[in-house]
């Protein structure tokens, strides 16, 4: 018997019709012959409701109390879709996360999972019903307080889930098909990628692909959980998120799988750096120690003249005045002569283990962009993963380009688009 | 420094202005040097609306689900209540039942409170902070699942609170000033009782009063919790029920504290059951298996000549038609003549501990009621209380017939009503 857990978004159970819709294909999968486990957000835009409630009585809730109320929209769901399930004739149990063993930090808002202990949702499976667990939520290892866990947290429950019950696999089931090879709505060539490794999705989640959180891809890849993600408004085949080991070996090996973008970042330059030891080092601390996450970093070669180097680096944008004011305050005492900043920009990452074994993928990307009039201001790789950084006006022209340079248009698309038989 | 329980029903908090007036009325309490708990019910008419999403998914709700369900009502007000006072300054924090230690039996929208373990809430007062705790819910203690507890949930909850907290008292703020001596609506010159001894407000509730729950006035008489009742849009002093040593013994002891009707009964009547050993015992039996609670009961003598008698009771309205089947399906094993349904009752009732030292309080009853052309069909005694069942049309003549001929009458408002000085 196969053993399974589905995660379902807000949009899914937006009303008592789509509840009954998600319960309809949780039955089919258990009446499959499996065991079935259900990770569900609050309805439609209950958080929304519930977050506006609170400031009418607040304008600065206590986060303990942020928590025990926002919980109630997941807990709602839970138990309206065990109920439809029951009306279908088979028997459900909800949980609220403190019940299926979500064990967290106590950082409410944003808590993050320490370790899930099933146990009760294990002798609920034993005895035949389908377990609903409310997403969002865990409870706190020291305090024992309900607390929820920011973004991309019922994903991130869901794929723990699976691995803490040994699950075949995980579905993630959202309002789109699948991963594709490029933001659709820039690309409308681009295609549904069937099969991606963890690595390539975590790259893709890094530098600004929105399905899948990173969290919860990290979270996959450590415990080895395949990862489905589709759509809840069809039947279709997603993508499947899985080792790279299983990714199709026979078949030519697409040195890319796709193209993401990210136009949530700015870019600060810390201009004529004293080139000495120790600089770059305190410039760096200074702005992890306002608490914000940088990405990218370029440091220049000094000029031997006026030995000063420039460092840029990204970071993103809602992190940005609070780096400005942190490395504005430390000026004399590092001796820079200027700080620039640009939230102008834009992210484009070509992403692929196929780049291992190919050489000349760094060349084919840069050529394409420059054929298209796209400058790069910044360049930043990984194993298998090229980033620049360009005006954020032509991220979309810079996408374009990659796509079709990398193959990954879709030739029908193209026809259609173009009325020819393709580039 | 005192301990206070606090209790407010829905209407009090209908909406975030009402949680706030609630806020600045617990706040207030706490600055005057006392540790406060408060239990709150679901914001206006949210559970009703949560039942009505449940219809929605589902015509038979699972009872665990719909405890679940239902029990987010109760948490939602108690974290926004919480949020409120933090507002103003003071801390609180927001506990379901479960967490509260409120421990009950597993009867899904019907639990009984097995024990209060309240551990966590003792904690929250030692530190300072307001303890807010969701009303209507417990755990169950077999299955550890959230049971809810049916009528009255909440004002038993905060009078149990009280108990294992040992508080001073228990506040209960309702929508009325407090008990009266009749029901304003059909008594004008009702007038507040202002202290009223536990056993006979366990009358008064069992015989149709409303406004405190029988679980709730025998848990308070049971651990001596002094209750307070009164209104939540005022600062007027309401209805102190305490233990009969409490009341004010050097003024002149009212007969009788208060008329009180109840018109959701029925009457069954069993016609010419043999005169034998075991055949009432047998009617009983029936009843009790068809699960329905039986209120007064009356056997006439039986007629000489014909060896037979009449047994007539009455139960609830509801268990009505449930009575009458099992009734009639054992016709022929008892041997009776007839059955006869009437629900076309009501009943009324005088309490009054006076009524110990007092002779001659039934015959002032009943005179009264003749003089008022009221006809009784059935009488039923307890030491402190005297119930008549008396046709439903004329219930609210014979309650303000014995309002008046036990001197309960508002003397102003009587002369404001009759335009003279009073009878």
């Amino acid at each position: 018997m196969g053993r399974v857990v589905h995660k379902y978004g807000g949009s899914s159970v937006a009303d008592a019709d789509g509840i009954k819709r998600v319960a309809q294909r949780i039955v089919a999968t258990k009446k499959a012959g499996n065991d079935v486990v259900v990770v569900i957000s609050a309805m439609g835009d209950t958080t929304d409701e519930l977050m506006d409630l609170a400031q009418q009585v607040s304008p600065l809730p206590p986060p303990r109390e942020l928590d025990m109320l926002l919980t109630s929209g997941e807990r709602i769901s839970a138990a309206l879709l065990a109920m439809a399930i029951a009306n279908l004739g088979y028997e459900a149990r909800s949980f609220t996360g403190s019940q299926a063993g979500v064990i967290t930090t106590s950082a409410h808002g944003n808590a993050r999972i320490i370790d899930i202990t099933p146990g009760r949702i294990e002798e609920s499976l034993g005895e035949g019903h389908i377990a609903i667990v409310a997403g969002f939520q865990g409870v706190a290892q020291d305090t024992k307080d309900i607390t929820t866990m920011g973004r991309g947290a019922s994903d991130t429950t869901a794929v723990a889930l699976a691995a803490a019950l040994e699950a075949d696999y995980c579905e993630i089931y959202t309002d789109v098909d699948g991963i594709f090879t490029a933001d659709p709505r820039i690309v409308p060539a681009a295609q549904q990628i069937p099969k991606i490794s963890y690595e390539e999705m975590l790259e893709m989640a890094a530098c600004g692909a929105k399905v899948l959180h990173l969290r919860c891809v990290e979270y996959a890849r450590r415990y080895n959980v395949p990862v489905h993600v589709r759509s809840s408004f069809s039947q279709k085949e997603g993508t499947w998120v899985v080792d790279a080991k299983e990714l199709d070996q026979t078949m030519e090996q697409a040195i890319i799988s796709g193209v993401v973008q990210d136009t949530k970042e700015a870019k600060i330059t810390v201009v004529g750096v004293p080139d000495k030891p120790g600089e770059a080092a305190r410039i760096f601390e200074t702005v992890a120690g306002a608490d914000t996450n940088i990405d990218m970093i370029v440091q220049n070669v000094s000029a031997v003249a006026t030995n000063r180097t420039d460092i840029s680096f990204t970071l993103p944008r809602a992190d940005g005045a609070r780096a400005m004011s942190a490395l504005a305050r430390m000026k004399d005492e590092v001796g820079y002569e200027q700080l620039l900043y640009d939230d102008q920009i834009g992210k484009v990452s070509v992403v692929g283990v196929g780049m291992r074994s190919h050489p000349g993928v760094s060349a084919k990307f840069f050529s394409a962009l420059a054929d298209a009039g796209v400058n790069i201001e910044m360049i930043s790789t990984s194993e298998i993963r090229i980033s620049v950084v360009v005006d954020e006006n032509l991220v979309n022209a810079a996408v374009t380009a990659a796509h079709t340079a990398f193959d990954l248009d879709d030739e029908h698309t193209q026809a259609v688009v173009y009325g020819g038989t393709g580039r």
